[in-house]
């Protein structure tokens, strides 16, 4: 799949003749684009290509298709599953200079972004429209990459993922050729729905350069509590209980002690080191105080202690901001340490028998392991603290993530809910899709026939 | 594209030996199969097969790729745009027998039913559980149906199409192989989104044979008002300050004065004959009541008659079901005459344009025509009364229907909202779509690779 060295010489000199300085085979340059966040070994790169808007990147792949060489589309390398590495050498296309907001339509609470555009430059930019764009999924990553990824996070108990919140795309195939999968209509029925089919194929169908999004109110009002308690069983079926009420829940995490730890050790927050359930409610301040009572009097049911609320907007900020970095604050556990980090996802009604059994499972392994969750959507996150260098280390992550999608999978769930296949789920997929993963590779020939579009992923 | 007389006799000798009388070639059979609800010239299927599991349909695709006969999955044959009419003859495989509840999994507010079920036994069979499924495109239509055509209707407007209440499927390929494209988790990120991808296909691709569907609680009060004004632009108005408002909007519907006049000749309803919005509120009690004091005061503000609150939930019911039969109710004020029913779907905000310009070209056009539409979600329909059998009629409708259409997509949206593409929309679709229909039908070739599946549709 690596290109021939003749080849590799050519593409790059008809790519530096192109593009002049934004076709980089600078050494530090390829490293930035060799992995992300994950624990997957690192690719490099042979070149970092900076396009600046989708002819360029249809050139790009033109070049790169009649030389053999692999394409990697490149957001801001903040996924977990190793999509951005460069396993089989080659360009990575880095996004970063399509960071166009090309309009804002506030009356259809829509909007036509490039895909280089990062999620919080386009919350920023809407400040004063009273939208904004929902899908977080705490890395400030690009909007392509994270449609690309079919990304998520917290807020999708409320607005749903990547799949819900876009409209339609744009992007170059890897024949080279510009496609546009749609407009600005709320809902269409004209032939296949290529936007989905782009969304989440982590850039082996093709390099997504325009994204039409969907915006969302900003919520009049915003509450958020956090319920700490030994018994982790409880806070999961309040949990369940809470989602089943049918509420304005805008967000249910669960942290676990090991989680809680390295949150105090990298952002100071003192709290106590018990399993904890952060939950936020928005909508009217009328319907928040509505659903506070209910939860309340639900907590009394369950046995837990009293929810504390954050006083005020700063506080909130604070408890969200620990959850998004509890994968940078876990590294603090064990230092040197890389986090082995995976994600599954089940019915609602399952994820207190899946985390239980887990939790169980964890503690027999010899690893500093924790487990967070986006529980409103039956979906969590696995981090065991490993030296990637000790291969039985290694070994021994491999066979506990082996065993948690087996036991997901065993409870009608998904191998993954938010981070996709990448490198280390090929095996997964297949378990879980069976048959259905050689059409969706007989689709990837369609959509890329020299197969250089980011090869090694998915399949 | 049509099978020879040898191929046909071969394949309808083995479809009767394996169905017996589960396969007929009986003349009326076949004509109720011939065409949907639409002004499409019919197509006569040879043979209409009645099979009763997945595994049924993929022995008789098999059968039919072997003797290279056309296929095409049957619902309910409620559709408008000639979906299931038998263009090259062939065998309509009519799923009605497939229709077992497989499972009601209430706590996750899902459930797995077999693809001949119809919305109106599934929501029957949810009746104690406060669940109910809400997609409802105004006929009893076949959920394997709805799945396949995206279908929505007015309800789209708060819980989406097909598209967004569809977790997974059960198909059977064009090969004979039968897949399942994922579970009930609430999201996934595992490989490409190929449910999406069969949602809308119209029987190109698969035949769907079962559906995991998302359930919704039912709330706990609806309220529905009509208003109704001779000025239809600020009825309009009117409508996008109410969807910008962000109220917690069920329903929100338009019929113009001609359909208001059909509705009343089928449901003796004696309303003004005006134009007239229908609006449904839909959420807790006590949040109803600030939607109903803000869309009365906003009312006002447009100069509007004060909303006339239906008294009864019978009252309700008769307005739904009257705006519901409004295709039924046209032809009564020309009889004899068929519908020529079409539909397309703009950005909210450009919906006053759209639909003023449309009312100033059909006034000009010299047939009976209506307009009725969902006007929250930007759809909206229109109907010309015809003789189909006068060529000059046809032409006038196409004519007028080619307007329509260049005139939504001026306005950045979508040849059709939820009526697909079927027949009669196939230039539309590439006049919308450009060159992504090419690498649509590459992935047709992928699913179908001997080109069976509903030929003729779509491309």
């Amino acid at each position: 799949m690596r290109a021939s060295e003749a080849n590799l010489k050519a593409c790059l000199a008809e790519l530096k003749s192109f593009l002049g300085e934004r076709c980089s085979t600078g050494q530090s340059m390829r490293e930035l684009h060799a992995r992300d966040e994950g624990w997957h070994p690192p690719g490099l790169p042979d070149a970092v290509c900076y396009p600046r808007e989708a002819a360029e990147v249809a050139r790009i792949v033109e070049i790169c298709r009649r030389h053999t060489v692999p394409i990697i589309a490149f957001g801001t390398g903040s996924g977990m599953e190793g999509q951005i590495n460069a396993l089989a050498g080659g360009v990575s296309v880095d996004l970063a200079q399509l960071d166009r907001i090309i309009e804002i339509n506030a009356a259809d609470m829509d909007c036509w972004v490039e895909a280089g555009v990062r999620r919080m430059t386009l919350n920023t930019h809407l400040r004063d429209t009273g939208l904004f764009f929902p899908v977080d999924p705490g890395a400030d990553a690009s909007l392509g990459g994270m449609a690309a990824t079919r990304a998520s996070g917290p807020n999708a108990v409320r607005y749903g993922t990547m799949r819900e919140n876009v409209l339609a795309l744009e992007a170059v195939l890897g024949t080279g050729e510009i496609i546009r999968t749609g407009g600005r209509a709320r809902k269409s029925s004209a032939g296949y729905d290529l936007t989905r089919l782009l969304i989440g194929s982590e850039g082996t169908l093709g390099i997504i350069t325009k994204l039409c999004l969907r915006l969302q109110p900003v919520p009049e009002a915003l509450r958020t509590a956090r319920i700490q308690a030994d018994d982790v069983q409880s806070l999961l079926d309040y949990s369940i209980a809470l989602m089943q009420a049918g509420l304005g829940i805008a967000k249910l995490e669960l942290m676990d002690e090991v989680a809680v730890c390295a949150v105090n050790l990298h952002a100071k927050l003192g709290l106590a080191e018990q399993p904890t359930l952060l939950v936020e409610f928005s909508g009217s301040a009328a319907a928040i105080d509505a659903d506070i009572a209910f939860a309340l009097s639900l907590a009394e049911d369950f046995n837990l202690p009293k929810p504390v609320w954050a006083a005020t907007p700063e506080d909130r900020s604070r408890l969200w901001k620990a959850r998004h970095e509890v994968a940078h604050a876990e590294p603090l556990l064990r230092p040197g340490a890389r986090i082995f980090v995976t994600d599954v996802c089940v019915p609602v009604s399952r994820i207190a028998d899946c985390i239980r059994a887990t939790r169980a499972d964890l503690a027999s392994v010899d690893l500093i392991a924790s487990i967070v969750g986006h529980i409103g959507d039956g979906n969590f996150h696995v981090s065991l603290l490993i030296n990637p260098d000790d291969e039985n280390e290694v070994k021994l992550a491999e066979a506990a993530h082996d065993r948690l999608v087996e036991r997901a999978l065993a409870m009608d769930g998904t191998c993954t809910g938010e981070h996709g296949i990448g490198q280390g789920k090929k095996a997964h997929l297949r378990r879980e899709m069976g048959a259905s993963v050689d059409i969706m590779q007989a689709i990837k020939t369609q959509f890329d026939p020299a197969l250089i579009l980011n090869p090694g992923k998915i399949f």
